[in-house]
Order: C-alpha cells, then structure tokens, then sequence
C-alpha cells in the first residue's frame, strides 16, 4: 500500500466563481451567463471532463515506451451527455450528473491498429480519474461552522 | 429531457504537460517531478477534487435563496486518498484511483446548525460532479487513427 493523500481547497469567490487551488497552482470556475454566472472560466463539468482527458493523455505519454508505443501525438476530444433538468429540480427522474462520457482518442503512432487499439484499452484501464468515475469511492462529508 | 452536451479537449504539450480547453478557456495540468512531470501546474487528480469541490460550491451560492440559508462564506476542503500502487502497476489488487474522498465544508451562515447540515445533505445530493463519481455514467471510447 503506497496510499498518497491529495488535496484541493475550493472557496467562493464573487458570485458563482470558485477558485480551485491545490499546492502552489490554482485556476477559476465559474458558469455561463445562461446558469447565473459571469462566464470567466469554464465550468466544473467540463473541468471534471478536463481531468479525465488530462489523466488519460498522461498514462498515454508516460507508458507509451513499456508498451513499445512510438507516441508521435495524442490529443483526447471528451464529450459529456447531462440533463440538466435533474439539478436544476425540474425533473425527480432526470439523473444529476453526467449520464454518458465519450473518450474519443486522436492518436499517431509508428504502431499497427491493433497496437493502438490495445493501448487505448490499457490506458482507459489505468487512468485514476476514470476509476474514480467508474468505481465510485467512498464519499465522505463533514460540516465545520 | 433537457440533454445538453459539455464538450473539452486534452492534448500533449510538452513532456507530460497536458492543455484542457473547454469553450475559450484553457488551463495546463501536468504533474510534479516525482511522477515524471516538470511541475508547471495540478495533476489531473488534484483538478477532479477542484472540480467537485467547485461544483458544490456553486450549488451551495445558487440554491441559498430557495432553500432560505443567508450565506456568507463557503470553502471546502477536500482530500482524496490514492493507492499508487495500482496505475504504476506494482499491485494488481490496488485501486486504480481514489478509494475515499472526503469533503469537509467550512460555511458561515445565518441559520441553526439543523439548518445548514440540511443544506450540505442537498448540496451533495444535487452536485453534478458527485453523481458523476457515485452513479457512474455509461463511459465510450473511440479510436480515430
């Protein structure tokens, strides 16, 4: 067991924009104008789409040489399907979040198909984010006032 | 039904340096230097917290009025607990990605603890971004050489 403990701080900022910081970095959510924000920044879906993409294209570069992949590019196109009825409480049967993500690699490689085929395969399998979507974890919450 | 469609784009910079752009915003994930990165911004773990993180607090601002909580502040701090063992292939029975998230809420109101503790059950319950993790969506991927 090699158990790390990652950490982030979000914090209202004015209105609906949300400054997400972990270590020394930060970046800014926000919402479009149509969801009551003032559009500075994407929004948390398509930053939580961000990361997944982001976590699929580093297990890409990173064991592209073990799997004798000679990565020239990867480039990930990610694409969520979400009622937005569901949180905005106008349907009770709509689901909250995402219903569909669809991962649509764009891959050159001095490699066969089958090759390509396989690793994208090893890299869905391995990326922390996606089995953190799709192996939900325990999910705890506390309250300080 | 009120389908709407988030769409991001992830691609390689440089090393393991990776662009996330999503309408006209950008931000760079990469990782630190102990996982091969050169450090120039969070890791893709780190941004899903900022992602879930964020999504809640924006939730918490957008549905203070209906619910009748005067909101003065609202941080939260997460932290996710990641067995490395499981993506760099050393245990074949770790996790891939988080086991646990927690998510301790920091909140100033004008209302009684019942109150608020009420309101971060509804917070939780109605965040995209955690329904994404806890109910996992239908998850394509597509190959395009």
């Amino acid at each position: 067991m090699a158990i790390e403990v990652f950490k982030t701080v979000t914090e209202s900022i004015d209105g609906l924009q949300v400054s997400c910081r972990a270590r020394d970095f930060e970046f800014i959510l926000d919402e479009p104008k149509s969801l009551g924000g003032t559009d500075i920044g994407m929004n948390p879906v398509e930053a939580l789409l961000g990361s997944l993409g982001a976590c699929k294209v580093i297990a890409a570069k990173s064991f592209a040489r073990l799997h004798k992949i000679n990565l020239k590019s990867v480039r990930i196109e990610l694409e969520g399907e979400l009622d937005t009825d569901g949180f905005m409480g106008k349907n009770p049967n709509a689901k909250i979040g995402f219903s569909k993500i669809v991962s649509n690699f764009y891959i050159e490689a001095d490699n066969t198909e089958e090759e390509i085929k396989a690793y994208v395969a090893f890299i869905n399998a391995t990326c922390p984010v996606a089995d953190t979507i799709k192996n939900a974890p325990v999910m705890e919450s506390n309250l300080f006032l």
